[in-house]
């Protein structure tokens, strides 16, 4: 998907809504824990229920890999029922990798090939050779971590390098240079919504993947005033706030509930941030 | 398995090699490519012509997810071999996983549970959360990436610091904190023999995984002079040079070859260098 048509859809649903797909078997209702494939059940009553709402949704490989073979069959279905059914909708893969480049090749046709998802998480510690073969493919992004949004950020993203830049500021200004606003995105937490103004000078243009509203303590007005430019330029994720807000066999109603209200404060805060 | 274990395999075999299986379907003969699962097949004779001169496994998991859930199936059937066959031997999952806490922990059960692995690469980057939970596993280890082989590890890795320290210094001197010795090693490519001393005075008794030996250019002689101490401490990786020296049926055989060469030269250095 081009960075166009994405801010097509974000214009039409008013909305700049991720939803985060970690799903976990465990926390799963009873009646879909026992079904044959309910990782994949869960998915799709959460994605029919919130689809509205939302422009993107980012299943965590973590969740699937746990379950080994089947877990990614999950996964594959996952994005396949999304493509199927909501043809306009983004999807990330939030896998975090990371690897020398013919490794970084074989992860790229992993997640590319067959038009799994449209973008990839990836880290950048290993710089450009583990980035580049995922910004070969058309109308696919790289989404560069830069500043996250846990606790253990300042071991080594909040470090100073020589000359005084932190090593996230670093990281968004040497890898800005490897793709284009059109093919590359960065992980900034909302929990760093203070540095959010500062990023914004160095990549004015580049969309800015966000976690951590809700469960981890971001707030959207904070990350909108801050970090939103002209194009919108922002994808606010929301995984357990939303896909768990009810543990019980409504937990689809709820979450098109939670969705709905996050998808009316991002209507407002368009309006106000984006003129 | 624990560092004494390992270190008793090390002299026993007179080996520290590890073979990497980045088993690519492309590249296997043609008689395999045709059976039900190509990718276990070839890893298989790989794994029995080679585990009399190996210690360890590294499977690298971008070559199984590429083919999806059938990937992983032959990256699972693969541990499940090499466990049932040669239950001495160690075996590194080469995922470079690196996420938050909960995320990172559903990641360590994928790799832990069911005891599939021994170990798995992880990205130091967002710090200790991610790192933390494959350290909960009793004789279970986390492999964090240091200063790795390839040409762009200049691109942060080999950044310095404020106070003048490398980023690779700083990740070695602040992860040897969250674990120990017995469940910590670290990655240092081949190619950067010439700063394996200067890291064996930072981490003097780890295990250090050796990469970029063979294809990548490095020299077995020289990481071991510079790399190795009293209990060898190196487990150095050959992928390319060993399961690919021979695109014909004999692969088995070549690669048998190759293996034994490398652990003959092997047991000339423990004897040179590991008193």
């Amino acid at each position: 998907m081009t960075r166009d048509q994405l801010f097509a859809q974000i214009l039409k649903k008013r909305s700049f809504l991720c939803v985060g797909l970690d799903t976990d078997i465990r926390k799963t209702p009873e009646p879909l824990r026992n079904s044959e494939d309910p990782q994949f059940a869960f998915n799709r009553r959460i994605v029919d229920a919130t689809a509205e709402y939302a422009v993107c949704y980012k299943p965590n490989l973590a969740f699937y890999e746990e379950n080994g073979a089947a877990g990614w069959l999950s996964f594959v279905r996952t994005c396949e029922y999304i493509r199927g059914n909501y043809p306009d909708i983004f999807i990330i893969a939030d896998a975090k990798r990371g690897d020398i480049g013919n490794t970084a090749q074989m992860y790229a046709r992993a997640f590319f090939d067959r038009n799994l998802v449209d973008a990839v998480t990836l880290s950048p510690y290993m710089g450009r050779d583990s980035v580049m073969p995922f910004l070969e493919y058309g109308d696919k992004w790289a989404v560069i971590l830069a500043l996250t949004s846990n606790a253990s950020a300042g071991d080594f993203e909040l470090q100073r390098m020589e000359g005084g830049k932190y090593l996230y500021e670093q990281v968004l200004e040497t890898s800005m240079g490897w793709g284009t606003r059109e093919n590359t995105m960065f992980v900034v937490g909302a929990t760093q919504a203070a540095m959010l103004g500062g990023i914004r000078k160095t990549v004015p243009d580049h969309f800015l993947l966000v976690p951590g509203v809700g469960a981890q303590g971001g707030s959207l007005e904070e990350v909108a005033r801050h970090g939103m430019n002209g194009r919108c330029g922002l994808l606010v994720n929301s995984s357990r706030g939303i896909i768990y807000a009810d543990p019980s066999e409504n937990f689809a109603e709820t979450a098109a509930e939670k969705a709905r209200e996050m998808q009316r404060e991002m209507d407002e805060l368009l309006t106000k941030y984006s003129g």
